[in-house]
């Protein structure tokens, strides 16, 4: 049984959890894994992130993107501003495959949908990347279109695997070894309220941060390590945020605003080289690719109501993606015998144990 | 001697700070402060930053404005993001009060320059604001032109008054008594550098957060606080900053992108309803209204250099600025009636104590 | 009776046009005009544009705004930006006096609405401006509160003064005398289509261009007259677009987007020191500023149907605006004995002749 | 010897053209493509431009990326707009292929910098597209890598193949065959100037607009042409524009918002279906990938000096580019026996001179 964060017997935040802890808890959203560890150089892979079970050409989930800091090569997020839904899975991978794994969603998407290129349009696959340079082999661009579409296939709801698997197998995190990591929150209505439980959700693919500036629960955990020094914390951090609220991509993009609270709470300064997006969607509507009707109908959430609730959801589930990742991975030596260790849970524990006694 | 946060022993941030340990350890900013307080009903003011002493209208300033969280009236920001520059005082006030503020800093440029209409063009002022109702009878718009000229021919180098001084006069932090804050950090040459010491300082209008989110070096002080519930967290934060690095106005507003890493240090998870607004600018050189010359030439630093010790820098005086902020301010009695206790020193003390010890 | 460009025998565009052809054809809006011309130097006033007829800060209507080239003074367009939403009357005057009439909305808003600044939050008022210091005395601030609330109150439907009113008393258009010009189109249902005919209205204060460059139906109207060369072409366009078609603050903003090919087919090249801003809303569902429903609901166009004709739409009543503008205007003689010819008809339907036999 | 717009005997804009009336007058910018027909379904091709003939990741040009309107696949624009430069050639080619042809540079640029995917990071190739679906047979994604690297190593100066060439064979213009297109002007110094005469350049890849709505030089032309119907407006345009003046990335980005009062001349109403993109650059100064200086500096232009007449050039280089491009194109039957007819050069110019005589 792998080990999480919560785990150790400290919790993150005010709000519930969903019944995994994970981007899954909302319904009908899936994620699938493919992990390559072979010989001593490849060290990467690639994770997908499926809002719903059903043809996504077909019908498109509400979404919005937010650049937190651009040095970085992800794809498709342009339309994703224009038009504010998606329409593929969701892919993170390494930085120099971007553009096979883009590719491979295009097979995908062609695969499923005979008519794009032709009578329904051409499609926007959406990518997102950290650089694993540092223990994989990345010239080699070892995702290959197979290994996307085992991804799709094998996605699931359920528990999430974390750290070392998938697109999380290379990446390191504040010095550790990271990874996938990820975690959900419920919105539970309160007395007199009407609406349903509303989950959010958020997945990570960490590649970010410096030693020295880590913090857990706000101890400045990272202080008490020496920092190695050979790993560059212009990596990059990748966020996936899902929720069953009825959000409208303007209020999807003020959800994805606040990760950087999220992430400031982890200790980083967010750095000049790092890639740092934020992709967000709601399963609660879908909008059709084409339709005969001339409206789109949904009921959408009142900004002053439970916005606030879901800003703190997607604060709280940033932070203990985030630890959740680096509590997950395992030490790991990869390419040209470079090793990133994992961050120790023992002395974690002692250190958090001193300032939360 | 009034206290600061680190006269209670505790540092936040590894850079060193610079002499005053505020904004105007930048060369040339200078700070003044219009303070109203009067009978039980008028708690408000102005505060006006200006990049340097001499007419800022003829020679302009590189700058970058950006939006944390838009829900708020600030003004002037549409210029600096077209044409990347600044060309009056930086003027804060209250919400209802931006208005007659903007058109005191009209007033002023104008009488400095008789051809400002005419040959010169028009002046674009900069203000921002934060909403002081709880505490000040905001319908009443105290501040006149003459506080804001006021403000202005008191600005000086040197101490920030900090706390209830002007527009931090009324507003709240955390659910405590916030005000006007600030803070700086020097980013000093290593081993074989020739760049001089460069110096970053911010200054804050607080009036933001929820009482039991609030976080100080990382230990979630604002949990053993009852929250009386009745302050609106949906309140707002001005952030300006200030450094002597030679920046262009890109690089600026990537400076300004890392404030929220700063603020989410503190515990927010930056409401719906607050309006968070940052400007940022550079004293390293100026941009002449009208010149002779086709060309325009400074020194820029290379985004790979010392960018990074620059976000540190931000990053560090936003956390540091908002607990200078609180540290500073007194209890206040306003409005209606309406109370702001202060955060108790002692409490505050005895809590971080036993996180750090 | 006032002359307006297809009264001298030309029709730009294909859509059919309201019974006003001006933007109060959108059903409620409202439109109101103070003219201030006095002695020899004061030239300017104030266009106020009222979505509706109620109460606007309760009952607040979907909007966007789009930047053309910001070299401009506007106010309230962040939080446009952050809430899609307007709550007061969208008011135009001079680039100086914008702070005045802004807190002239402030008053009126209050006013109507005694929770403001208390229990009901802040208002964000919403202004544009040109300036037009060529003709008109600037610096003197000449629109005052009286003139704003006194433009409020005469706001109606209908036809709309063009020309020299209001905020286009002083202003240019591609070197001729220019001011508030409007235009409309129907997007009437096609064979089979169900929904309502919809209405799109857009009013335009022009300041901009220079004669050289002026484009009417296509003809260059411009190269044949001698350009006098004294008129700064770095004037500013502030366009308020109208429609009844429910389209979300998103969809208004790929609308307000259209707003360049419109200007485009006019001739000019957007000049830097341009102050161009476009402020779109629907009155087609209201945005309650308070609600005991988590929800808000409202039926909305899908976007692969009607937006392509309202975006025609739009292009077509800004062109029509403009030359709306042109025609209107009457000659005008202002401070230091400036002077502004109009367009001189004869002239221009001799050219267009030529070119449209 | 190829036709281009201005053998017809008519000349658009006021400004002085270069040697070649293409974006390779600007020094040092090459042009090459690969063109694809085979059979009776491969139409398409891809086109690349070269901001120099170095090596551009270690010496990247200042940039920028405008959106338009995002309908449309394009990569690499996040880091653009983030960094402000470019460091790969960029591409253009169609829609289902952006993926392969990003793929393509990356090995391109490997190729060239063994220390990519190491001590140099990675690199962020820069790809547009058009969607050349009703001629070809897009499915098919037939543009591989050695295109690429071929079309690299075709490049040169001088004058650029237009029309059916490149990412330009398989697209359409206005309901008539489109391709590739190019023009240039020249800013000439006036009398008493002592800058040097700058060029700017602008390639386009059309395949955008409906017949019906074509303008050429003001004159309604489309409405002259039977609309066949059958083809999609929906489509795209990607524009590249090129300059040796010293401009920064903000500047640049200006230019590349004029480029839609340039399509405007042309007509289109930019539909919601249509991918816009702009990429801008300057060659007047590089970016060096590493330096051991601290600090960056070129001279740069002063915003109010010749940015006005950049803004012409690109506003009359884009309406030539899209002339060009269909004076050029040649009618062409594709894929499923797709017929996309050439605008009749005779007919043409029989309706410009009734227009211009």
């Amino acid at each position: 049984m792998p080990i999480r964060f919560r785990d150790l017997g400290f919790m993150p935040g005010v709000l519930p959890v969903g019944p995994h802890n994970a981007i899954t808890d909302v319904p009908g959203v899936r994620v699938g894994h493919t992990t390559l560890i072979d010989g001593d150089h490849i060290r990467t892979g690639v994770t997908v992130i499926l809002p719903h079970g059903d043809n996504l050409f077909l019908e498109k989930v509400p979404a919005a993107a937010y650049t937190i800091n651009g040095f970085g090569k992800a794809a498709g997020l342009e339309q994703i501003r224009e038009l504010g839904s998606i329409e593929t899975p969701i892919a993170l991978t390494n930085t120099l495959n971007v553009a096979r794994v883009a590719d491979a969603l295009v097979t995908y998407s062609m695969a499923a949908n005979p008519g794009i290129g032709w009578q329904l349009g051409t499609v926007n696959p959406v990518v997102g990347e950290c650089n694993d340079g540092y223990l994989n082999d990345i010239r080699g661009r070892y995702v290959s279109e197979a290994h996307v579409l085992a991804a799709i296939n094998a996605a699931t709801g359920g528990p999430v695997a974390e750290g070392n698997v998938g697109a999380g197998t290379g990446v390191q995190c504040y010095g550790f070894k990271g990874g996938i990591g990820t975690a959900s929150r419920q919105i539970v209505p309160r007395d007199g309220e009407t609406q349903p439980t509303y989950t959010l959700g958020t997945l990570v693919q960490t590649n970010f941060g410096a030693r020295k500036d880590l913090r857990i629960l706000g101890v400045p955990v990272g202080e008490q390590f020496v920092d190695p020094g050979q790993i560059d914390p212009d990596g990059s951090i990748m966020i996936v945020v899902a929720t069953d609220a009825p959000l409208t991509s303007r209020q999807l993009e003020r959800v994805a605003h606040r990760v950087s609270f999220g992430l400031g709470r982890t200790g980083t300064i967010c750095h000049h080289g790092s890639g740092d997006f934020v992709i967000a969607f709601s399963t609660a509507y879908r909008l059709p690719h084409r339709a005969d009707t001339m409206f789109a109908d949904a009921p959408r959430l009142r900004d002053d109501r439970l916005l606030d609730r879901l800003f703190r959801a997607v604060v709280e589930t940033v932070e203990e993606a985030v630890y959740n990742a680096l509590i997950a991975a395992k030490p790991l030596t990869g390419y040209q015998d470079h090793h990133l260790p994992a961050l120790p849970h023992d002395q974690l524990v002692d250190l958090l144990q001193r300032y939360h006694p």
